[in-house]
């Protein structure tokens, strides 16, 4: 339904990137889960931009829960979070608003909106909005927590450099939780870091693919048919902005495998069932087997780029030039990555509510 | 929710492998779309098993529509297909039931329905199921042409073998429409089905990818967030039994590049807002931009092979081994087509409903 | 969703009254369910019409279970429940299937379909249509007495004749389940019969009251906005032919009294909380109390008569006169009880899995 | 969807009565659809208490759209209401917080939320939450009368005094739409006014019926089962605080009747379909008949009495006394009208976006 995602636990997004205040409302949430502020805070900290390899738009992200708290917990009601928008440019869009920005949703929107939507800095297409998702996400992420399971993503490849695969996953999450610029590999990230330099540098921008996990996932959930734990996932996932493609364990390389090359054998270990590889991702039929859900996020190159772009103006139906100005990442994945641990713990809560119950998410 | 999908247009699905009927209802469809019954059976024919590289299970597939349709013309009420299953085997599936084969779904199925699910021949996660999916999907196929938008998938690759990509769209899936074996270079798919044989004659399976196009969108359609034309499309591509992967464009491709490389310049064309390339598939920021909208579909190798294979006994607790016999498909992919067809009309049908109406799929 | 109700468990309808089945689809039931055909059988034998006081139309209501059930037990997956429409009138209703019947549906589905709606016996709007809507409530309604939930109805007024009000709702819910024409009084009873037959003998029809408790719900569930118990149950009530009034507890009574009249005053009994009187219905703010949830349903006299009306020819857009013949209720109410009890469990029942997760409903 | 309404529409409340801000989120808007503030405004006034037959909490109802518009129009992407909630007493609510008011959502708030709901004020419970449904209602109101669809309500009784019935619609709507005590009668007016200022001298409350009106609907709108016209505006009827009845036409009366007193003949006048009556009220088989839409909404008395009540400790599990203290209504029907107003806009608004399209309500 639009904007809103979820049917048992549910998050509607608003705001538009030159508006008062971006946020988010989730509700379905159990009473009684305990609202970390500092998490949440952190959480926002990574997504935020920060150094050189980020644009230079800086918003203090001054978090306010205004409904569903109280004393520290949630209530059960409608959790509102609001975002106060600080450090919008005062510089005037309307000259360059019907150059479509190539890659971005300025076109659509005004094919979508009729030329009624607020342009400036993106509107509600800017990845601004996503700090209400990573805020909201980040209540989820505690209480999942809570309950054992623990979700985490790396940088798996970035401007074509590639971070080592996870190996402890239980390790890898906790460390990856703190990390601003998410690899495993040190050496690995800083010549991501510096791939990204190079293409700002050049006024260009790079992508890259985010690969994420979760463990302690119980078996059974998810469904046959449409609401498979794979269709709600990604379904969550192509709203996290320049996100293209999404692949569970090693989709796109199976392919050209066969079947006892990518079959998951199953065993008994401490009288749990488990599989000896987990090609499919946790999950078989749609439904989880209790294996670590693991899936790969592919991240387009940013589409701001400075170099000089043909474009049409839409709105006189004529041929342009554009040139960009202005404050833009060179590379969005760094910060991606906490929207795309937000947006998956959306989804699994959802999944994990339909079967249990409400309630279940606040359970001891 | 669960085995429905779809808003403004919604497709419910039922039934199990061994029991009377398998079918759908699609409801929110406009009255007075014409019934192809005709193309109804030849999108099934499709999708039955044929020849050495199928499983040589073969259903009639006796179509019957009853309810929601009146004079060869649906009446705006939902439309209920039943297919007789009529070919099952009488075998005793209770001595191998607790032996999980590995990639199925056996084993999520007991721990979802705690021993109740009807485990018979897959039950409700039977391939056989898609049926009903695809002859819905051909109404919905149906009418869409009428409203000038066309949907066509081919065998991108297949055994690693690679397929030709997309030259004239439209040719192209005027052409795919009629085959069976849906590839746009005959000679390569010649060889995938040698290569097909050869894994069938080692008790193996291969995967593969789809690629679907799909032309005569209008921009405009899809939501900035959640409800993207990626996430609805996806959200109903993971449906399709055997997929783990899905892409918009070359998505796990332009990771590794640059914006300047894969930003789509605009363009005018007839006084129409176009783009040089089509990276981005048709769609920018959630919503769809006129281009055609194109993505891949990772099917993973069939899991149901005949080499012998470690297990668990899941109601024993105990280790186990497994040795398949009976009816499999060393190959889904050219079967999984039409089905990809079906689901990605759904989604769009409904994306283009809710902006519409849901009488704009049948008005002139 | 159309013709789709509730989100954790969810019912579809479909069929007209002269196409070949009518059905539904119940999903969202827990695994295990014992399915007791023989109880399903005797709900449609109370919905189905029988004597002097009802349409002489009869149906066999020969049922079948194609999916979701194995072995006697729900699987969990869709269950979908089929009857074979088998005493249609073979008449030409082309004739005079554009003389609006006043009261009915007629006109409403050529303005909504267009004229492409089957028009034949009612179609889609034939109350026959309710005979699946039983057959699937008839599951919940058993496994809702599973958990210590119980329904019940009685005809509260009939052409005026007031039945005695509930009094030991224990006994009364017991008593009235087995009752083809449930009233508590059976003077009262026998009174409204003769006054059915009276009201058919001069060619015209009568209407009533359907006063319905369900027993043993949880303190607890419902939402505070929009989903309250009162507005998710009214929704599901409104479906039931005829229906156009819907009051919890005496509430177009209270409207003339004072706050000190009607509030419930709360005690403790046994150490469980109750209220003293109970004309909140069981409902405090949209969520339910422990105390009965008590709602009275008002059914408008059946607009079938053979009285000579004035109406339309809408397909010519003139005046017309009409004169109904064939087979039609003088009444409804007695067969429309056992309609809105199976209503009446499909809203709890989606309510209570909201809550308490869809296993539930099967759990010990 | 808890605390979500709608499908095409959808609006979701927020907010505790002692938060920082009540709100809401409208989405689904159509892009342009002008927003009037002084309509806002007064339509807030019109909900907030004034006078003596009010309780003494005076909210200034500062309104903060803070999403969605843009140059005063709505941009088709989420629209944000915020209320700031300023008026809020100190008191310490903690020493009566266990003592279930009679007729309140204390006790039931408790059952649900296991004692982590904001208890202070009514928390999510509170009528100040209407404020917001109000506000977001309004915009829907204005876009409908653009479009030619015209809502209005009259206290049809209160305290037992009955108001005159609707004449001419098109004119009494217009007028009530000025009124803040909504009557059509003035001098009934002035005795309900007389009979709550009655009521309020004894510390007790009264309640009333509202009646509602809505003219220039399309026919053709709701659907056969499940989302019919009277279930979906039933639905939302129910979230307006007291209300315990809802009827469409006169159906508590009809029930009485028979089929020829109540059917409605239908007629052609200027080329269109009308009927001599209006007893179904607009809506036939669940779907509107182009007629005005007319139902009577039942308002229980105000709960908050300042009489002496029995009641319980319910976290003591003891009976105890409650004597009220504070600032309570001793009627809200009045308030209630615009309450209900809102919420009808925003059921009708969703079934017509549904056949129409979201785009629809800001078409010329």
């Amino acid at each position: 339904m639009k904007n809103t995602f979820g049917n048992s636990i549910s998050l509607t997004l608003f705001g538009e990137s030159h508006g008062e205040y971006i946020g988010a409302v989730l509700d379905g949430l159990a009473p009684g889960i305990e609202i970390d502020e500092d998490f949440i805070r952190s959480q926002l900290d990574l997504r935020r931009p920060a150094g050189k390899i980020s644009t230079a738009r800086r918003e203090a992200d001054d978090l306010r829960i205004v409904s569903g708290a109280f004393e520290g917990k949630t209530t059960g009601t409608p959790l509102t979070v609001l975002i106060p928008n600080t450090a919008q440019h005062s510089k005037d869009y309307s000259a360059t608003r019907a150059l479509a920005r190539p890659g971005h949703a300025d076109y659509t929107a005004y094919a979508k909106y009729h030329g009624f939507e607020d342009y400036r800095g993106g509107g509600h297409f800017s990845g601004r909005v996503t700090a209400a998702l990573v805020a909201a996400g980040a209540i989820l992420i505690s209480a999942l927590r809570n309950k054992g399971i623990y979700i985490g993503s790396h940088i798996k490849s970035c401007a074509g450099i590639r971070d080592r695969g996870f190996m402890d996953l239980s390790e890898d999450i906790e460390r990856l939780n703190d990390l601003s610029f998410a690899v495993l590999d040190d050496a690995k990230g800083a010549d991501m870091r510096a791939a990204i330099e190079a293409a700002a540098a050049e006024g260009d921008s790079v992508g890259g693919v985010l690969e994420t996990a979760v463990i302690g996932m119980p078996a059974g959930v998810g469904e046959p048919w449409f609401d498979t734990a794979e269709g709600v996932i990604s379904h969550a996932l192509f709203s996290v902005p320049a996100v293209k493609g999404v692949q569970f364990g090693p989709a796109f390389e199976m392919v050209d495998g066969r079947g006892s090359d990518y079959n998951d054998s199953f065993y008994i270990s401490d009288n749990e069932i488990k599989t000896v590889t987990n090609n499919n991702a946790g999950i078989n039929g749609g439904i989880t087997n209790g294996m670590p859900i693991v899936f790969s996020t592919a991240v387009k190159p940013t589409p701001s780029i400075f170099k000089e772009q043909a474009t049409v103006d839409f709105m006189k139906g004529k041929d342009a030039k554009l040139s960009l100005k202005g404050r833009h990442d060179p590379a969005i994945i760094h910060r991606a990555r906490v929207v795309v641990d937000s947006v998956t713990a959306l989804a699994i809560a959802d999944l994990l509510a339909l079967r249990y119950g409400t309630d279940w998410l606040a359970s001891l």
